[in-house]
């Protein structure tokens, strides 16, 4: 396994070759229903003439960037669409590093796997500010933390792996953080359909050209694997470092990428305009009575766990066994339940192991740990 | 028009905005139908379970891997699925670039546009080697330009724009000229199914841990819009740094794109496996038709051009009518015909334009442009 290679991956093929049945909560991978018109539209699509299989503009279709600059409030030619928030999330990172002074990136500990693996490929300097006990990141950590070195500080709420989300205070306050440093603040919202808390409240929201914003259509839709996501930057005619951002990236995207894969935004457009919010509420709900299921069982088994307020993820710690690799390796083998590591998020939460909820077998795998421990 | 941005996207807006008609043959964006089979494979992924909608592996779905490495001969380890020829590419100037010594990049004058601004993206030292009268490239030409700063050299066989085709001799001595500079030819083979010479050889024939070839199904099956392409790196038990060259491409594309978009990927698989070599066939004898017409008009019109030995491009020069962009927007306007500027491709052939046979008006195209001169 490679230090930079995100764990998820090396944890997936370990369950998969276990010998007996195995409840998977490694990734976040949905294993709910996609929107029905998500469906419709790939078949339409893939009925369509051929001129509809070439390329599309390398920002994305502009009906899809119009449908999210509408809803999201902001300009159109703010939007960039991308494979997934995956790149989204590097473009923000690369531009952020490349504009600004300085060369480092903030991130919060615990962290996912793969803000950290981009921070090493930038060849960035990362520092990593610790989250209070509740899981929630303090502004003034942040701050302490931040320096005229300070590029980008990537942020992501509802969170993955602690499960928080951030209330509208916090996100200002992070914002005026970049504001002092002259920093880019990156907000990475893809479960922002996933709030329990009431309070989730996106960068967007808080006017300021240190910001960008970065989604995708993955959990929302339950499409991890179809790869459409996007950045809204900064407004073009803010002043330079920030105005000139979008355009850098488009050119960034379209020499690494040249566009995004057409029959996957198409579909995304047709299911974007024809859902409903009865379709977000029901797997919200879902997912919800996941949550109370699964705490309610690590409850009766005397672990340590974390209430979510928002994304699809508990974690739980277990005595006398840290969240490490080989612990979860143990787990899978002889309990049959695959989480993740804490470990694999940095170091303040590798007493933890991050389970996702993302099977309907939760309860069954809340007593199997019971059971094991 | 930003000096890194590729122009197609300029032309080809600047044509859609035209008043008049105008046969457009700007991009080298089939008109054709794509096999039958993948239209078909993407109907029954629409219709797939939920968890076929989830991420694939990093590298690209594994049955997909193992159709290409049979295909190619290699081994399944050496194959990276990428989001088309465009990434794959990137990702091998990139790793070239990083592994080797020195910091310059080999480029054949005339120049696909990408692999220049994928040069600048990299901040590496860009050498542009002029081709021959007859547009092919001299490999001992290159091997004078070559020195120890040399990381990279890109070459494109069958070429955009010139239309050659470079034979075996060419292609390994080539080779030749990586191994004895310690760098990294990558040769981008996506008009493989357009040799009309038959003279195509590619790389891989050629037994050297110093070349990576790329390659994509956008021209092969009509889907430039779907961004399925793949990389084949040395393999893994060469020596370092060709035998390292994979497993970092892999943490790069993971970092940037995680993965490659499924929908796009499994109906590929299907059409790869399902369709017969009489559809290649079939378009290549369209080609050749339009080729023949294309070229017959233009010698009628007393203008000089290339006779392509492979791909979709026809290169042409107008006396008194160099070509610049201001004379390719003005063909748009007045001649009803858009192609690109020879300048956009370097300056050895800036006195000439290239049209991409696209279309079914080729022959029109050509009267037109006869008309007007």
């Amino acid at each position: 396994m490679d230090d930079d290679t995100p764990p998820f991956f090396y944890v997936m093929n370990y369950a998969s070759e276990a010998e007996g049945d195995v409840i998977d909560m490694v990734s976040g991978n949905p294993d709910w229903e996609p929107p029905e018109a998500l469906r419709e539209g790939l078949h339409e699509y893939a009925d369509a003439d051929t001129d509809a299989f070439q390329y599309p503009p390398s920002v994305g279709l502009r009906e899809l960037r119009e449908e999210i600059a509408t809803r999201r409030g902001v300009d159109i030619s703010q939007v960039v669409i991308t494979n997934g928030a995956g790149e989204a999330n590097h473009l923000a990172m690369a531009e952020g590093l490349d504009a600004m002074d300085g060369n480092e990136i903030i991130l919060a500990d615990p962290v996912y796997p793969y803000y950290d693996g981009r921070t090493n490929l930038l060849d960035a300097e990362k520092t990593l500010v610790p989250v209070d006990d509740d899981g929630h990141l303090d502004p003034a950590a942040v701050r302490e933390h931040a320096s005229a070195e300070t590029a980008v500080i990537v942020v992501n709420s509802p969170n993955n792996p602690t499960g928080v989300t951030y209330g509208g205070d916090t996100v200002e306050e992070l914002v005026d953080v970049a504001e002092e440093y002259d920093a880019l603040l990156v907000s990475d919202e893809v479960y922002d359909h996933f709030d329990y808390s009431g309070r989730f409240t996106s960068a967007l929201s808080i006017d300021s050209p240190n910001r960008v914003v970065t989604n995708s259509f993955s959990k929302s839709m339950a499409i991890t694997g179809w790869r459409v996501g996007y950045a809204i930057f900064p407004r073009e005619d803010r002043p330079d470092p920030y105005g000139g951002l979008v355009d850098s990236a488009r050119t960034r995207h379209m020499l690494t990428n040249v566009a995004i894969s057409r029959p996957a935004q198409t579909a995304v457009l047709q299911a974007l305009r024809e859902t409903g919010p009865e379709y977000y509420e029901q797997v919200r709900e879902r997912m919800v009575e996941r949550i109370d299921r699964f705490t309610a069982a690590l409850e009766a088994a005397g672990a340590d766990y974390t209430e979510p307020e928002g994304s699809f993820y508990v974690m739980a710690r277990f005595p006398g066994t840290p969240g490490t690799m080989e612990n979860i390796e143990m787990l899978i083998d002889e309990a049959g339940v695959a989480g993740m590591p804490g470990e694999a998020f940095g170091e303040s939460r590798s007493d933890w192991m991050r389970f996702a909820l993302v099977s309907p077998r939760v309860e069954e795998a809340a007593e199997r740990l019971d059971e094991f421990f």
